[in-house]
């Protein structure tokens, strides 16, 4: 469930994610491998900078980013400020997951 | 579906492996998030060298490797070649998927 004021902030700032159950998902394609382990790594850093860590699945030209925070048992403002950061350096996602 | 010799030598040299339907996946476990990345930048070397691109999941304090042939619809002995590699660098998977 995500509350209505980070609803519609997602909404606003991050339409390009999806809500999936407790998860806010972002999903880029690459046009290789290493370009989407350069873009994981790129996401790991904004992670550890902001001590809030992602799921992250990649492969041959796409990766996902699956974020929720443990804590809270549901999507919270950490998660969406995490997703703004990812959207800064790589764009909004580009694919629906 | 795996065939009988692929089969065996994954039950030979990747015991800590699992097969699941055409994947070849193997998890680990790690102190934090800064480790899975690294982990998954080195398994990422080696697919390059390979030219053979696995699945990669990760967040904290885990790595996951899914591994299979998309042109052959399979298992080969390029997802064995691949896994064996992992295992060398990573030692064998600690953590059924």
């Amino acid at each position: 469930m995500v509350d209505g004021v980070l609803a519609a902030r997602i909404a606003a700032e991050l339409p390009a994610w999806t809500v999936a159950g407790e998860e806010l998902v972002g999903r880029w394609r690459f046009p290789d491998f290493a370009s989407a382990i350069a873009a994981a790594v790129h996401v790991g850093a904004l992670a550890e900078r902001a001590d809030h860590h992602p799921e992250l699945r990649l492969g041959w030209g796409f990766l996902e980013v699956r974020l929720t925070t443990h804590s809270a048992g549901a999507l919270t403002s950490r998660d969406a400020d995490l997703a703004a950061a990812a959207q800064a350096v790589l764009g909004a996602p580009r694919q629906a997951p």
